[in-house]
């Protein structure tokens, strides 16, 4: 139940320690060259093609998906991005955080995933390097494709992201990703839902792990969220040039929607816990009714037992013994006490 | 008991993709213009119409009953309403907020509703758009006539309605929103009431669930009136010249209001827990009881099937078997030995 | 227990709708006129005596016991009131705030009293309204006097009440409301160390309730408490001209004075936490002793009930069944037994 | 347990009507008159006796143990003392404060003891007056020598406190009591050490009420050490004439101090809690593995009971009843069907 | 279990008093004096031997292991260094601060290590004193080498620590110090896991005091924690001139990675505290089985001990006592009874 899939959860690579991880054999390089009125996409294998892109007129959005030190360091080295911030690419399991060094504008995120298998969050470091007409994304993650909804758009001569500069690019990618923790929202409720209405009626105690689970990857989420919603208000307040006035709205927006899913991820914690007590609660109260009836039920077969026992003693003067009714009205006790013991429980109010 | 009324509480629509929702296939718009002087009030239904209204020098209000995506984006082009507040406006599930682009503040709030049925508290979610000389309301429920009350103000020509400009529209609709509040507290306060009655007097175990779902409801009133608060925070301290310096103490006002209505909620939630406590421990202590005096009695019983046990052994010899008094003696026994015992624990207040 | 006498705390009454309340029929209205060397006191009946009072060159106290609306009203109107401070005036269970509006300091609280019998705090609703030279304080209840004590000081030459402003006046106001919560305080206090008494010695199951009523006063308590201690600090950093720079080292000792109590409501509520799962657990443990005693008693006495089972049977060939000792070796066996396991519990410190 | 000696924790006494406290009979002042050169010491019982002190141009330290109102208001108008400190000074269950008036800086707060045989902390209010060139002290309980430390180092002619200003000896009086807080608690994390030993190895009840009452000390002392933490970092923040710069950093050293002590009171309390949930935990197990044996027990009786019971049954014919072996047959049955049940209940983990 | 090597978590000494503390008998002083061309190394005994390397033009580090009050005041008497600075060095047990004296800015904080045997957590306080052109730290224990790692880097021309100044190598070495929390926050998660593995799987009930003794370890961690963060983001905010501006976004980095690391405890501390409920949940839950079982097992038996009771009566006339089949009828009821019974229990759900 609380298996392999969720380990990364706990143990933290030591973020400053990037050395143990695998590096990627390949790494896809796609770059697109925009601007209003053309764009060309380019896809390339060697890290030195994207070299050229510097410095020309156009927007230049390059993607490296795979995380390998030489070339990280290669297109830092050429697009004037700062050692500390390549460390940072590099080394997983970061906290989310923006900074701002020289002229460039760099924040690391996590893209959310819901595994309906494992039934846990799964979590791909992003790093989104602003800089004067260039956006650089880094992924770690070869196979999964986090921007493809903006690619689409980036065809589209008309639309509004090809119109503007770098800093929306940017900002269509965070809101994207902010975007995405609400599906990953939704799942998460959908599972919620379940889980009540099979504590609400079968009460089987198989929940009470799935409830933990839920919780464990609600503290994951939401230690997700808190320091992306510190990034983006950090964002909005930074005066960097990077950022043109007419996108502060944008990112305004942005943070609108990270303090919502923050609050939705308050409310399921909420209602997780206010379901964790009325779960056990139910088991409580339901065991305990067991446990009554059995005592109430061995409780009245005592007297009968009592009853034999006195009449079956081998005195030899036992009256009524050899009474023709003696019989029937030792067994007319046995069952006229326990009734008798029944309606007063029952007057009580004990079951 | 967790049925589907409160489902929408739990999975909220991803707030960026509103195209679930279907559009609903009539709107109602109710245009009135007014000055101190006069008041006209009209009714369409196409949107077209409201655009002859603009740039008048009377104020303004349409309201707009029912949300189709179109009508929307054609009232913001003529209004001059950003695409943004268009985005909020037609997405629903939305964390209250307020929003300051261009010559236009925006609101976006909940009003609430006590479905005394369900027992449970909806809520539609309410667009004020306030520009210069004009205030535009988006309603989500054309059925539902949030804004009733202040249809009646606007006809009387002394009332403070007419006097005003369009920001003490907007201070009106506010506070008729803010008012609202404290009827659906009122009715959760009477549930909260009679519940603890029940709990005090007939103890039953349906309190348990039922306080739960209370405890979820406060969940959500409470998740709407912190941005409602922080909301009508952030009006006051904007300095839009949309806002006249003699409507500021009106909102003030009105934050003081909500301000009381959260303290309320706050004080609702203390008190529910403190009675899921008792509650609990109610049951508890009750079933507890019962299983003391059924242990009690069992007990009491033992000693007598002991000796019962004792004198119908089949040996030979056995003492006072043949004594005329044997068989009173035995069971002079079985009624002394528990009495004894009842007088021992009832010394050391175990019943 | 939880009858009648709280039912306000709970079901608050629409502060926005003041029209249920039942107006008194009659008011009193109390005035003094006074300043460093003379002092006069006229008691009314009638609201329109009031106004000769305004703008003369002494300072007024106009105490009106009752509210009735066009009292109020006519008041408002020849003093100078805003209508919003009209309107807070006469709605009641608002939650303590501070106004300033034109050249009007407006301070709304609860005055608290803790009702013997009931063992509930009750609470009247005063506003003292700060003009230049005068003071006007309206109280819901004719039969209560909140400022008995002022005016016996008033009626002092050389009190430092006459020698200072009106400021001062309202000063000794809010400092005799606060010192009155620690009179309520003191009595909530000594409940506690009652019931503290009883839990530690008598354990009644009745001190859970007590408890949990305790703690509902202190929430009630406590949310009065919060919101004048704001009100206090608004005083203090508001830059009203009608408050003379030396009140305000008075004003900063009243506002000690409500951080204490606000610091000790803190106390009494962790305290009555800690109680309570004191009560709680003993409750517990005494009732698992119980339980003990009897699951014991009643292991002890199943050995016996086996052997004599074993020797009643009707076999025609039972072993030691003719012999002159066989009766005393089973009883005695009865004995060994339940005193060996006896003896192994008793190492094993299961009592 | 929870006796008197601590009963002052809960009913404070209203802190503006001190007159119930019985003013001490008598009171000892004892002054220190020092520069870097020369240091007196001068011992009255009147307290006249500390006038000409006022304005020469060494250092003075007036210290007044027992209070008395007159003794304090004759003091205050001599050395300018405003009449809400003097009230400050008479009325004692403070919370610690410090307040500014005129050209004198007031601390009030208490100094604590650890009450070895009633194992509670004790305090005594202490007051420390802070003007142009004196310091004036007034303690409660003239039994009791708060500022030895500093008598011994007033003697010595090159010690720091010597050579500074009033400010460093009000410095060195709030390090003293700081101080001393650690003292406190230390012979409160003794106890803690002492009952976790207890807890953990023989379990006794007791634990249970002895962990109560030290989270009761814990509460008391942590709402001394905020105020004073708050206390200090005002006297930081204060731009007096009194404090020189070259005493600031002194002071942040204290401040340092009690955020430590602070931080510790919080251990403490996590420490404290987590040890009453093993302490409840443990108890609980321990009382449920002894029902669990007893129900053990008792159910595997329960079969010989029955083998017992059916063949004592009065039937003419009964098989295997005239059967040689039939005794032991039954017998036997006796003794394997609890043993056959209690390897099912091995099997299953049941003991 | 929770025995000695914890103890000093409780007990804290006394900061302003280090007197109890064993002075060690001999220090080990290491000095670095480099520039970016040279970098020499001596190791002395002698403190005086520290004094020659003052104001000269390249940058000294100067580690001393092994704190003496003699030493320690030497040094600070040649490097300027403030009494209440070697206060602090020479107290231990103190909470991390920094302080900014004179020309002085001073760091104190613990190192951590993870004692993999007792399992738990142990601190060495470190010192860091940084001046203009040095960096003195001083560290209590002589076996342990805190900054290894930066004497290997300092033996590299071209690394970066040799080409920038004293405060490049302060932060090195806080750098240091807060990557080593991670370490042990690993080796504590790893304990974690291992943990949850046993609660999930065998359900042993060690599980509940290893549980809390980790919590304990917790406690302690982010006590650590916390402070260091409100230390790094002081040196971020601090304006000494002894910090290059080219150095603030390194530190700016460290605070990155001690948010992480207070993050991860307070993750950690989350999923401990819901292991801890669904351990003591499954713990109950797997008792109450047991008693249920029983208590089944028994009620089910006492019907047949009734009926072997009715026919064991001495009475002259028992129906069916004749009777072939007599005792083959009450024998069948006796198993008819219970099993039908467990029909009905199994019904109900009740095993």
């Amino acid at each position: 139940l609380l298996g392999n899939p969720r380990t990364h959860h706990i143990v933290h690579v030591n973020p400053t320690q990037p050395v143990n991880r695998k590096e990627p054999e390949a790494v896809r390089i796609t770059v697109y060259n925009y601007n209003e009125k053309e764009c060309t996409k380019e896809v390339f294998s060697e890290i030195e093609s994207v070299c050229p892109f510097h410095n020309n007129d156009r927007i230049t959005w390059i993607n490296i998906d795979g995380l390998r030190k030489s070339d990280v360091e290669k297109v830092a080295a050429h697009y004037g991005i700062h050692a500390l911030i390549v460390e940072d690419i590099l080394s997983l399991q970061q906290r989310p955080k923006m900074d701002e060094v020289d002229d460039i504008l760099y924040c690391l995120l996590n893209m959310l995933y819901y595994n309906g298998e494992g039934g846990c969050v799964e979590h791909e470091q992003v790093s989104i390097v602003l800089g004067k007409n260039f956006v650089i994304t880094f992924q770690e993650d070869p196979d999964r494709d986090v921007f493809n909804d903006i690619r689409a758009k980036l065809q589209q001569a008309h639309s509004k992201l090809r119109q503007r500069g770098a800093d929306f690019l940017a900002y269509t990618m965070l809101d994207l990703i902010v975007d995405n923790y609400f599906l990953v929202m939704e799942k998460l409720g959908e599972r919620i839902e379940n889980i009540e209405e099979v504590i609400v009626h079968s009460r089987s105690q198989h929940s009470m792990s799935t409830l933990n689970n839920l919780r464990k990857e609600l503290i994951v989420l939401k230690r997700n969220l808190a320091p992306v919603r510190d990034m983006i208000s950090n964002i909005m307040r930074s005066e960097s040039p990077l950022l043109e006035e007419r996108t502060t709205k944008y990112f305004k927006d942005v943070h609108d929607h990270i303090l919502q899913a923050y609050d939705l991820s308050e409310n399921y914690r909420d209602i997780l816990i206010s379901m964790q007590d009325l779960n056990m609660n139910n088991l409580n109260l339901r065991m305990n009714e067991v446990m009554k009836v059995m005592a109430i039920v061995t409780c009245l077969m005592a007297p009968a037992t009592v009853i034999g026992g006195i009449f079956g003693m081998n005195f030899d003067i036992i009256p009524t013994a050899h009474n023709q009714w003696g019989f029937y009205t030792a067994v007319g006790l046995m069952l006229i006490i326990p009734v008798a013991m029944l309606i007063v429980f029952k007057k009580r109010g004990w079951f």
